[in-house]
């Protein structure tokens, strides 16, 4: 009774709002929508999904939303047999920065649906808003869809996130469950933060002492496991770009291989200090023979080389740095600038883009002008890189870390959601907007580890993913938190831990969750009476 | 390697950082600990604990801890047969407030280990203690038993957790583990504030309407589950305080029972605001009649009667309760001093003590002085309260739905547990601090589930067990860090979901846990590799 109650309240909250349509609950809010005001009642067992396309990453998909569909088993149906049919124009499987995500759905028809769309790509997001479309009744054990027509495509091509896997290690399979958080809410850049100063967990033949910085000798990503990690993203859309942060936070670097990192005692005390000795030959050589074993491993155009926090001054510590900088008439600046000269010669033989975190630009570098540069700083950064010509990605403000990500405080540290829905990438520029590529929510690991990952990053980010999907206008926190709120509650009954964001909500969960608390030990009701009446 | 290394840095951290030895990694720190700096390699299937005691309460206690002594299972220990034994000294298993807890442990002999005190509640602190004796080395497979003898109490005989089952609804499943959680902790008051304006999940068979507040007829809890959930806290001697706030937060009263609450339109906007109607003398028969059908399921002397926000001005605003002031000559404060001194003698005639939050005190009622007060709002009430010759329970500085919980702001937002941490009770009480009788977490669960409960609660809580145990002068983040960085691995190697406070820790967990993150949908490493070759 409550519970209708409720969705009443949110139904009629959503409809009378503000102008812009957002009467299905939907996340990331489509670009366009009709809806029809009227359900189908499905029965499960009478239901199936077809495709006209030979393609494996789809079929995978496929299999994958069949057995999401109806997380509480057959209902109350009566619909009989019904079929998602999902057309798809191309063959072409590639997966690269900007490729098409869009897609056609309708849901009019009372027995038969389909979603159109010209890559593999927009088929995979159609199927996560079908999805959403099939909303469970608790009260009847029935399942209804929602019957509309959407057309729908991202208002961004680059829609990041960024996990840390060196502050902790996250085993592959968390790795895995991850991308599926991420793909539901139609993330489609994994940015794999794989090593930093703490740790160095990838298996390397050509260097094979780097993992002498690893947390265990099986606290690795082996060649395999990195190209299943690749290969599982690609069934939601996603590209993996891996970020190998130099010359900055290269301490680990320096584990097995003590002669490519600068020597400078008086930052040792932070071991996030220390950096690849730039002056060195040989790091160069050690940098392009690493590069070619592990970069073809990631087949996307884009690698992060990081450059982010390089303490400079470490460079003018070490004498046989200082000594080459003099003999060369550098700075720290200049230095590194050859540095990332140098590394650019070894990208353009690899054949990959360079991604880059904003530091250098602002330490006055001069950075290739075909990079990407990926703005952590302030929106005023970033007027200034993409006045200086730059294309960008957005993530100052989404910062899952922090306290106090963007200044604000609330009451409850959960509506931390609430800044973040807020952070437009276009908040505060002026000119060149067409620039701004998107943007990457980033999930530092200093206190997060597969134990806590999902409750850190969900449903937080949920509203990140609509940012980056949906149309400029859809930006009301008010309008958006019913329908985060609902997802939140389909998130965590697909094996999310995602939990609420507002009181007197009522989600009940298939019991057969991984993550369903449990009493450590059963202790039967006999016992537990006969303990009972011992007081 | 880089493991023994961090161990070895967090033994030197420990033992060098000041006066206080904490030089064993428990949690929360002991009274007296003699270290020996010895271990004993104990081998798993060899291992007993043996007890003199008759209880079917401590046997359920030593069964759990038997199943978690050693989660990776046997090892290569070469002890043979070794026993932990067991000795108490009383059959006396009441449990109350302030019984006794003190407890003396062993583990000087390489074969025969004790635990001796003086109730079956003592053995279970040492219980949990002697597990965190057990230390895991991973890298040979071998459990060491560290040495030591230790001479153990708690400081505050109130060390409380509160739990909000209204907000959201709890499975009885996930209370249980909750249970499990504090227990671990040395926490001993579970504050169940089981009931709130927004929902009603308790049954009753006297006002069976009272669960039209209920999120589904399903999202309850029977008499039977109840005497479970008191019933299996006690095997963790933990003290289970229900929470029946009133007369503010009525509102689910009002839902199946219109007529027991005040009606003030201009407050009907916040569901928390509306009150009951205390000038109806229905509403204290009412109250008395549920009261003497719930207050016996719970068996502790205290009953919290909440008392907190309360918007007098409902009542002024209720013409029925308006004309009751103005005849009896009450304001709004004399007229909730009525409602109080009423609620005393219903308490009196169930034989239970009254606990409230400070709330009325401050509103200036004169509130029956065994009354114990749990105070949210400031040590300055504290201490006001304390001068009123009141015993008291801190809350103020650890509310762990808070963004800022004492108004600190840390880059990372999980670094809130330093405030916790360092939220004595006795800060900045001058008088009177022998009634302040420990204290009590909130975990308010506007935006809390099952879901997303470990991880709110754990790890920021262990040092708020350590702050209500420990000495007084077990005081510092910096030692306390370490520790508590272990514990929060071993907590979650027991399937508590606590994650970690510092970067480059390692915690391997065994692979059956619930939680551990797994892909929705196991795709074979040969379907992966061969969307892996069609990039």
């Amino acid at each position: 009774m409550k519970l209708l109650l409720i969705c009443i309240i949110i139904s009629l909250s959503i409809l009378f709002s503000n102008g812009q349509d957002q009467s299905l609950n939907l996340v990331p809010y489509p670009q366009s929508v009709t809806n029809y005001w009227t359900t189908v009642s499905i029965q499960p067992s009478g239901f199936s999904i077809q495709s006209n396309s030979a393609s494996l990453t789809l079929a995978v998909a496929i299999k994958r939303y069949s057995a999401l569909m109806f997380p509480f088993g057959e209902g109350n149906g009566t619909s009989g047999s019904t079929t998602l049919q999902i057309t798809v124009s191309s063959s072409n499987e590639d997966l690269f920065l900007g490729v098409d995500e869009s897609y056609q759905l309708s849901t009019s028809s009372s027995s038969s649906f389909s979603i159109q769309s010209n890559t593999i790509y927009g088929a995979m997001r159609g199927l996560e808003t079908f999805k959403q479309l099939m909303v469970y009744d608790l009260s009847n054990n029935e399942y209804f869809l929602s019957q509309c027509s959407i057309s729908d495509y991202p208002r961004f091509p680059w829609r990041g996130f960024m996990i840390d896997t060196a502050r902790h290690y996250y085993p592959v399979d968390a790795i895995l469950h991850m991308i599926d958080s991420l793909g539901y809410n139609k993330f489609n850049v994994l940015h794999w933060h794989i090593v930093d100063a703490v740790a160095w967990p990838v298996v390397s033949s050509t260097y094979p002492q780097l993992t002498d910085a690893a947390y265990a000798p099986s606290a690795v990503y082996s060649h395999s496991e990195i190209q299943q990690v690749v290969a599982y993203a690609k069934t939601y859309g996603i590209r993996v770009v891996p970020e190998f942060d130099i010359p900055g936070h290269a301490a680990s670097w320096g584990v097995g291989y003590p002669d490519v990192v600068a020597t400078c005692p008086a930052y040792a005390g932070n071991v996030n200090n220390i950096p690849l000795d730039i002056s060195n030959p040989a790091t160069y050589t050690f940098i392009e023979n690493l590069f070619t074993e592990i970069v073809p491993l990631f087949p996307d155009q884009y690698f992060h080389t990081g450059g982010d926090e390089v303490v400079l001054q470490c460079w003018s510590d070490d004498p046989a740095i200082q000594s080459w900088m003099t003999k060369n008439g550098y700075n720290t600046v200049t230095a590194e600038q050859y540095f990332e000269s140098q590394l650019d010669t070894i990208l353009q033989k690899l054949n990959r883009t360079k991604l880059i975190w904003n530091d250098p630009i602002d330490n006055g570098c001069d950075i290739i002008k075909s990079a990407i540069v990926q703005v952590w700083n302030s929106d005023t950064d970033s007027q200034t890189i993409l006045d200086d010509g730059y294309k960008i990605l957005v993530s100052f403000d989404w910062y899952l870390d922090k306290q106090d990500p963007t200044g604000d405080i609330h009451y409850e540290w959960q509506d931390t959601w609430q800044d973040f829905y807020n952070a437009d990438p276009y908040n505060n520029i002026s000119s060149h907007t067409q620039n701004i590529l998107g943007g990457e929510a980033t999930m530092w690991s200093e206190q997060v580890s597969h134990v806590n990952w999902d409750v850190r990053v969900w449903p937080r980010t949920i509203g990140i993913g609509e940012r980056l999907w949906s149309d400029q206008s859809i930006n009301s926190v008010d309008d958006a938190l019913p329908r985060i709120e609902l997802y939140s509650c389909d998130l965590s009954r697909r094996g999310i831990a995602s939990g609420p964001l507002t009181p007197g909500d009522y989600c009940p969960l298939p019991t057969d969750l991984a993550y369903t608390l449990k009493p450590v030990m059963h202790i039967d009701s006999k016992t537990l009476l006969e303990i009972y009446n011992s007081f």
